[in-house]
């Protein structure tokens, strides 16, 4: 199974490293896809969110991480991928993939969409969580890897003081 | 991927048939896995759902029906399987599938359950509702395939009277 | 309009009179089906709960009382009905509500399911609630009129002692 | 029965399109009310998205397109409509159309809502998901008819190079 | 029990009301907190937000009526809280209530969330329902309190002409 | 506040035990009341399941162990009670929770219901899935103390043989 892994990982979270690292221990060639969309405006730009996915997913070898535009079906033909890779925390998401999922299927039914659960104690995390808790100076540690965790707080110009 | 389909299969759907279809063509090896359940009294015996199941599966290369009892993850582990696949429906399924796939990850983290959307013209079809309108007398053909249709009037005594 | 609003009605609570009330102001005839299944044991035999509903619905004038078995559909066209009315209350109602909306218009595309939300303060009603508060000794007047509480009470034995 | 069908309908899909006809089977009048809410910016002006309606909606003979602004209950009675249809796709909808529905019912006791369930096949399109696709160059002749399809096309920029 | 309910009330509604009534009566003390949030734009000042509450609290002893800014946890420890109270309404509510409350557990293990099941006759009013009504001229009298809906009508700049 | 935790305990999880340590930080009194239900047919009698209760909540100050039968508001009643306190899990207990709470406050609007999330870790851990892993000889060691495991694995006849 060739798969693909998409989303705006603005910034990735334990939740999606989490999905990287199982996904990839079953299929063949897993791509990391980072949504480069020009209408909602992430925190980070696409160079810095490859650049933090690269930075955490060190070590796991059948995984490529690039970014892309356009409708992702057309990009999973054109990498040759015949399966999408979704988490799936709780209702709200379930309703929304599914929707997606069916729309992908319409649209090239020659890819199927997979959902792996979230692992549980990572269920009800989520990038704009993450985001939020460091904009008003709580610590996520536990949510973000410290490489990612570092560069958020830069980005929001709140530096920790002392250390972790 | 070496995957398992499990299910009671009581019996066996065109929802079901749709997920093995689509399951086969993206994992190595598809073993769908019938239930062996001694606490639910299933309609159709064991052998009767195997064999249903052969027949309508007949032409799919790469999988294997076979029967089981126990735990579906030691199942999974003497398969050599890494990933069990489900079909989701809806909200009441996800979460029932949720639970399962959260214990199955703490009984054996080595096997990821994957889920696949059920498409969406068979998005609220069950065993149960098959089997509650052919007890009622309703017409059951497109929600199973004739063979299984058949199969299924002989077994609640109702043969249909005069062609499809 | 040509409705028909079916259910098991065991007993009616003050959902169900909300429901069929407002329901009979907006269709021209309305038929309340008591559903006479032989496989759910329930408490009230069907002359039972058809007498309960004469009694409770007295002076609505375009709406009819009857019994039917067998599949909803067949006795939808059987009465020349072309609506079913369904009252939803919650998201468990709504699954389960979806499924069977989409089976009947599978079985009969004539006929088509409508859905009446359940006035707020009767939202979490069930005829199961009811019965069970009841066996527990418990005040029942907020759940259904004054000849239903009477006839559940005389039928699980604990006649009240003392006024209403 | 006279019913309104309120909506933004920008622009209407095959799923509205299926709920329109659906009703106007069982109801003696039907107003599909294009709701012109200065509030949201729809990508269709009020007139585009009537005349899209009137074009696909043709033949049908008990119906009436309008646009509507304000309160949809004080536009329900000043069109002497006793019932609001609303088309039912997921939970996500279940829970803000109940919202609306209670805060309908309250405003106005006399107008009740009713949700038909969107058939299967058209259960997870909406407008959004439409205008989406269509944005990212993806093939929508599934989801709206191709006079809506083409408008869309032109509206967006994006002109089909060839035939359908 | 030292509890916090904390909240935007953008108005506040006869459901915060209900919440604020019922949670006072079990705990010892109950802050109500109005979030002061530079990101949402309100409609009502804090300041505002603040006069309302303490004219419709009037006469409930165990109370204090506050607005606060940043993480909500942080506010908790430093007002010797050991609870937060939310009110649940629906599905969609429960999602996200139950993201902030594991996300606060992890914040801080010392401060509970606690949920109240709102009353079924407010179980789906909103401030943002409120507001919609209030604006296209609805009678918001079942919703909120009178010196609130005063208020609201006046910030809309839509004076009820006559007596209420 | 006065609280009762009431449940089947057949048998405790720690996901129960986790919402009787936190319950018990934030009330004064927590009575764990065990349902003494003569319909359902629980594993353990209820002596049984109060003394895996004492045997596991050992050092906690202020809980109460005791049974009960009948209504539950009127054993809060009895026991002097102004709480219920019920742990959350997910979708389908929140539905079934509401139900239950709404009931409980038309029957005595004086006791209040409260709902704490469960820990994420705990989210999808129930009774039933505990008792369902045992039979097929699975490993409960993550699910349940250890002295409810052994208990549990003498009860359903399945010695583990060796050292845990």
């Amino acid at each position: 199974m060739i798969a693909i892994y998409p989303g705006t990982f603005d910034p990735a979270t334990y939740g999606h490293l989490d999905i990287i690292i199982r996904a990839s221990k079953i299929v063949d060639k897993l791509t990391v896809a980072v949504l480069n969309n020009s209408v909602k405006q992430p925190l980070f730009s696409v160079d810095e969110r490859l650049q933090m996915l690269h930075e955490t997913c060190k070590g796991i070898d059948n995984i490529k991480i690039t970014a892309f535009s356009g409708l992702l079906i057309e990009f999973a033909k054109q990498s040759g991928a015949n399966a999408i890779i979704r988490g799936l925390r709780a209702v709200s998401d379930f309703e929304y993939e599914f929707q997606m999922a069916l729309t992908n299927k319409i649209l090239n039914e020659e890819v199927e969409t997979l959902f792996i659960s979230t692992s549980a104690r990572y269920a009800y995390l989520s990038s704009s969580i993450v985001k939020e808790v460091a904009v008003l100076g709580g610590n996520v540690d536990s949510m973000v890897p410290p490489v990612i965790g570092d560069k958020l707080l830069r980005k929001i110009g709140k530096q920790k003081v002392g250390g972790r």
